[in-house]
């Protein structure tokens, strides 16, 4: 098979993560007799460096063209300071997310058996866990009308959501659930928002066509809770924009896995992978950050944007391979254990395939 | 001194455990030479339920006359499955967190040495942990304009905040950060939303004004998740109306001691007492609630409402007391031991004040 991929390395520590992905995916290729062509292309502060835009033209034709994108990370600290600086990393983040309709963000949190006691939550609570967001990641209070009135002395930020956009997230939360445990929660605030009650009353409507699937209705709120009590009773999880920042965050950390958890943003034109930790600038050029969590979206590529599944498995059974034999960086090693470099990680990962 | 409490019980076990806070008030006045006069009145699904409407004006004048009110619990299952229903508890609350201006609520975190095993977080993560949320409460998305379009097929709720609004809150946020260890954090989103911006440059303009205080600016994103992996690294924290919505519930399960934490509500014309446990239908009648937060609550109220702060302490000890020699509800009971009723909780305090 000949897969075409964009790969957008971002900043900081994007570059070196991104390239033991490569190297594993080209591996992965090699082994399975597929031919890759990856086509670089400029995204966050370096691009803003290079050409004044964080998410060029250029790279979103590149974007467009391609089968799928795998993205590393963006965010520079000399932009952490001003949040309202003209020109921002994360601006990018939002129009390419726009530019491509990826109205999907996917994010499993889920739990390696060897990385169990990292987790802030005791064993009992964490163990068992694994769930999926699915978040709306084109609408909602994000992409609003926003601005000043009374000589900017009042802000405002409009939350807006149609029918359809729910009923195309909500889709994917039944296609979803239909291929695991059939359990769904919609996570909303219907008991304050408009939009809210617009998005329950959506997905409501929709449970008839999905008759196996067990659909629960919690506000945003309580699942804050939740997650932190018992993430482990979750399953298929949707939710709005906003709220599904807020809560992805806060289960990303639950696993104590947070380093190693991949995402998946699907759409319209066409499908981006990513880790979903930062740009960590501080470690940047160090070969110090840890690649697993990009060679596991690597993994997700293969599976769900190409089909590719055994390809996807036999990286993920290699990368549990080298966390259980303590081949990791410095994040992950125990105490007195060695830790290995970014790239030493990915040559045995390659080895080791 | 005289104080003139507005008695606000609420549904499911609102009564009951504001029946204790009573008790205990009562014997502390006696004890510090003062004298309360309780007023009841209705709010919540008793009060749909009574006269049409959850928070009827006669409540309203109730409270506009007393020097406080305390608070118990609201909601009813028969209003849970539709929050699109015409008439609902929920819309009492916020219609009194208006009508009375309370503008702040006041959420603090803190841990009791003889329950932090009860917290989902491992020990070291947890231990230490003495934090405060300020919420604003009258503003934000929940009180803009809301609304459908195009036949209903587009929802839209309005997000507003003026730089007067941010001001008087995050006074309070500063003025309590400088009795406590002087540092406050700022939660916002202000790389997305321009009501965010303002509350940022809002709050940066009057760090002049504290210049012990050091604040510091953190996305929401990244509060959700430092709430669950150290939470004791926060002390002062402050937030608009649905952030602090979802953080501050966060926040009360992290303690393990969720039964037990206290609120206030604080504003323009009197200040609200509560626990921030909800109305726990299924436990209604059968005197086992926990009334601990109410009587928490309570203690809050004497100092803050009266600035009593002896029979605030006088109260937080005998709690600890309770606490230490097992005398708690169920919920609390170790295995095996016996688990007092909430009258007998409430009858014990009394005694061992
Ligand atoms: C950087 C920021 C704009 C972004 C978001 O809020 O969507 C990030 O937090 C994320 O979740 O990808
Ligand atoms: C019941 C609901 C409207 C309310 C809110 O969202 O403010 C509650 O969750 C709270 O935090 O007091």
């Amino acid at each position: 098979m000949k897969l075409n991929i964009a790969l957008l390395a971002g900043d900081g520590i994007g570059p070196e993560v991104i390239n033991e992905a490569v190297k594993v995916s080209d591996a992965i290729a090699k082994k399975f007799n597929h031919e890759i062509t990856w086509t670089p292309a400029l995204t966050g502060a370096c691009a803003i460096d290079a050409v004044g835009v964080p998410y060029p033209d250029e790279t979103h034709e590149i974007c467009m063209k391609a089968d799928a994108v795998l993205f590393g990370a963006i965010g520079h600290p000399k932009y952490d300071n001003d949040p309202s600086a003209p020109v921002r990393p994360e601006q990018g983040l939002l129009l390419m997310r726009k530019k491509l309709g990826l109205f999907a963000n996917v994010r499993p949190t889920f739990t390696f058996p060897s990385l169990i006691d990292n987790s802030p939550l005791k064993r009992e609570r964490i163990e068992g866990t694994d769930l999926v967001f699915l978040r709306e990641l084109t609408g909602g209070i994000y992409f609003g009308e926003k601005g000043r009135k009374d000589g900017g002395e009042t802000a405002f930020d409009n939350c807006v959501y149609t029918r359809a956009e729910v009923q195309r997230l909500a889709k994917k939360g039944f296609e979803l659930a239909m291929t695991r445990s059939k359990k769904l929660c919609c996570v909303d605030k219907a008991n304050v928002l408009e939009t809210s009650r617009l998005w329950r009353e959506t997905v409501q409507a929709m449970e008839k066509d999905y008759p196996e699937v067990t659909v629960s209705y919690e506000f945003v709120d309580a699942v804050a809770m939740r997650l932190v009590q018992w993430p482990n009773s979750y399953d298929v999880l949707i939710t709005e924009n906003l709220f599904g920042d807020i809560l992805t965050d806060e289960a990303s950390v639950i696993s104590g896995s947070m380093g190693l958890m991949p995402s998946a943003s699907v759409g319209e034109h066409t499908s981006l992978y990513e880790p979903i930790h930062g740009s960590y600038p501080q470690a940047t050029g160090l070969n110090i950050a840890n690649p697993l969590a990009t060679i596991l979206s690597a993994a997700m590529m293969f599976e769900d944007a190409f089909g590719l599944k055994a390809e996807a498995d036999a990286i993920r059974a290699v990368v549990n391979k080298s966390l259980s034999e303590g081949v990791v960086t410095e994040d992950l090693a125990s105490k007195g254990a060695k830790a290995y470099k970014t790239s030493e990680v990915g040559d045995w990962l390659v080895a080791n395939l």
